[in-house]
């Protein structure tokens, strides 16, 4: 028979079986994190009617759309997990408890030009809290903790929460007289990271923008306010009382960072960051960047901020919320290809590996009805090899452990137990290789998903 | 600005939160089995080349598949998770060690035409076992005993395991010198529970298939078979002796039913059933399939088998395989309807509901990040909304808990704790409110998602 080869696109990951384990238990540990803060899960469609998730419309991302006919509905693939929260807030209006909490960790396409570390199909893990009407500043100083909080519990510990308001921005621009250009302003700003001051200052005296080279120093003198967050909220105050939208930013990052200890985000994972403006103009308040300390090039592995109308393309309903997104499969890529992942993370499809050593296989089989009772994964070998062959599964798969039952431990109600790490032997009662086991993978289940190098 | 409908397509189940708590606990209940039994998760693209995915080609499904070009790109989104656990295993074959076990959950898309309980995107639930050349008739014994794991953790009590050997099927219509018809046949007897032996009969006589009527006489007798395990057996004995694949297939069979004992499928669960042939091809030994006793109208909720060959289209090596799928949003869709599901589980976002009473944040954030150390879902309500609201969000989400954290609890360093069930409101310690609440989550934490009504 003629062959297809096998293979799988490009841009769209797909993950060995240990590696797949660091994955799930990266995402397991998101959902645990964002659980714990009274969001509930959510699971929308793949695909959505494309009048509804392009209801926006434009942008560069439409370029992008998996979009297609199939019958003569005209389908897209979600490019994002906020179009259609945005929707179900809509359509579920009168059925939810407003604020609402939900996260979603789903895979999400856009077709990008392929490049190392760029996936066509990746997975965003969201949070967002939606408002009816109103939502209160409190739950914009909740998200950095939270988002300190998932990125501790991944095991990643040199990163920082960067946060700013655009209120301040939008205020202070509005002081030079230019409220009508700071989108194209906080646009070019935002590329300050990547291109430098003088560019950034190039652009925006350039013709598109036209400001005066006065104006444009005036931008990059403000954004250039570094220092400890009590040393930039403190510069800020130098311009209180010009502008009241500015006032108002500068009163709500300050409740922001003034509520962070009470949260329990340390200092050192936290900035306060002038040039934070993230370019979408949908932002209204507090937008936040995180980054690995030691990887700035990679850009934020966590970004978001406050809105003030999610669902406007569906509903008259004033819906403001907050919301971050997690890129998890680039972060995946690049903590894989920096080393970060840890490999001491138990990622064997089995706690221990049952061989029977006897014709008739019942007593096995009712040892690992005994010890998946008790919660290990055991699995059987059952498979006519060799002996070291037998062995030799247990090891590529990293199985922990090998249980033998011969005749001899039949007889003697035991079993014979060998730890694949140091190579002892022992024969025990069922009732101890259970708890030695056990004992074991609790040791290890703790084990964060990333270990910094 | 003008208003999108806000809508989702048909053939797309998309939940309110509650109800997606109950279909999350379902998928997680079916990940901790499968786990259970050494499975390794996999999570393969939902969008594959065209060429790969259709590459067995022709039949019902193909009319189904959403197919679509992206640039200049064939692509199709997966129909099941077998073609892709095919190409999986055929691609990555010298990095996988076999018997290789994973298990998938996952969406899968077919267009079939829309109507009450049918579903255009739906999740699979899959496990399979592949051999690399062989696989011992030991894990087509296993495969039972998931199957009943599984559903008896999920809660359903009411079902049975139906199981059959393609081998004796194949042996018994080659008895009747009619091996070259046995596909078609065993398609029609496929259809008796749905149409009735007569017209079974009428079909097998019809010019297409073409048998003589002692023919179909004698299939019928076969099929009709019934009664304990034992006298199933004890009947297919008396066919023993006169075709070589007919005496293999009853062996297996026997060796199946035997060691079900043994891995503690209670016999009320599971029966042999002659008439169960699965209308695929591909299967060539142990089959199977589960009803719920109660709604046999349903038809099967976890079918599988044996299959000689999975990925033949993608590579030479034989690679014998056994595995079920569970339809689980069909599932899911027809336990809501038929009021299975369990309203007692917990589906409330947060265990607790933090009230503060103060101006100052602190505390309250203080009292959560302590029960949230302790793994307890703490929300904080921080919205300015009267008292009476602030409980009626408790109440509508149902979360079982409100504590109240005023000047005099801080005073105190106490909590005020509102049991929501009994309405009974207690100021204890923080570390007492912290117990009382996980007690009562630990009460229900083990509560089946399915409750047979």
């Amino acid at each position: 028979m003629a062959k297809v080869q096998p293979r799988t696109l490009s841009g769209f990951m797909e993950l060995l079986p240990a590696r797949q384990a660091q994955f799930d238990r990266m995402a397991d540990t998101l959902k645990k994190t964002y659980a714990l803060y009274g969001f509930t899960a959510l699971d929308t469609p793949l695909i959505e009617s494309s009048e509804v998730l392009l209801a926006k419309g434009g942008g560069e991302t439409e370029k992008q759309i998996y979009r297609f006919m199939k019958g003569d509905t005209d389908l897209s693939l979600r490019f994002d997990l906020t179009v259609p929260l945005a929707k179900y807030v809509a359509q579920n209006y009168s059925q939810l408890t407003f604020p609402f909490r939900r996260f979603q960790i789903g895979k999400v396409y856009r077709g990008e030009r392929a490049q190392r570390g760029r996936f066509r199909e990746f997975y965003q893990a969201d949070i967002d809290i939606i408002g009816d009407g109103k939502l209160d500043i409190s739950n914009e100083a909740e998200i950095p903790s939270i988002i300190y909080k998932a990125f501790t519990a991944l095991g990643l510990k040199r990163f920082q929460i960067r946060v700013n308001n655009r209120k301040i921005l939008n205020g202070f621009y509005s002081m030079l007289g230019l409220e009508e250009k700071s989108g194209d302003i906080m646009r070019t700003v935002d590329k300050l990271d990547k291109i430098g001051p003088d560019k950034v200052a190039g652009l925006l005296v350039a013709e598109d923008i036209g400001l005066t080279r006065e104006q444009a120093d005036e931008i990059l003198k403000f954004i250039a306010i570094k220092g400890s967050n009590a040393e930039v909220l403190s510069a800020l105050e130098g311009y209180r009382g010009r502008h009241e939208l500015f006032d108002l930013g500068l009163d709500e990052l300050k409740t922001v960072t003034g509520y962070l200890a009470a949260f329990g985000v340390p200092e050192t994972h936290f900035a306060v960051d002038l040039t934070i403006a993230r370019g979408l103009d949908y932002y209204t308040g507090t937008v936040y960047e995180t980054t690995m300390l030691d990887h700035p090039e990679i850009g934020s592995i966590c970004s978001g901020g406050r809105y003030d109308s999610l669902a406007e393309y569906y509903t008259d309903k004033q819906l403001p919320g907050v919301g971050i997104s997690i890129g998890l499969t680039r972060l995946f890529f690049v903590l894989e290809d920096q080393g970060y992942l840890n490999d001491e993370m138990n990622t064997a499809p089995a706690d221990v590996l049952i061989l029977p050593m006897t014709e008739d296989l019942a007593p096995a089989i009712a040892l690992a009805t005994q010890l998946r009772s008790e919660g290990i994964r055991a699995q059987l070998y059952t498979e006519q090899k060799k002996f070291k062959q037998k062995m030799a599964y247990a090891d590529k798969l990293s199985i922990p452990y090998v249980a033998f039952l011969g005749e001899d431990e039949i007889s003697r109600n035991a079993v014979s137990v060998k730890d694949m790490a140091s190579g002892e032997q022992t024969t025990v009662s069922v009732a101890d290789a259970a708890a030695k086991i056990k004992a074991a993978i609790a040791l290890r289940a703790d084990l964060a998903p990333i270990k910094e190098p």
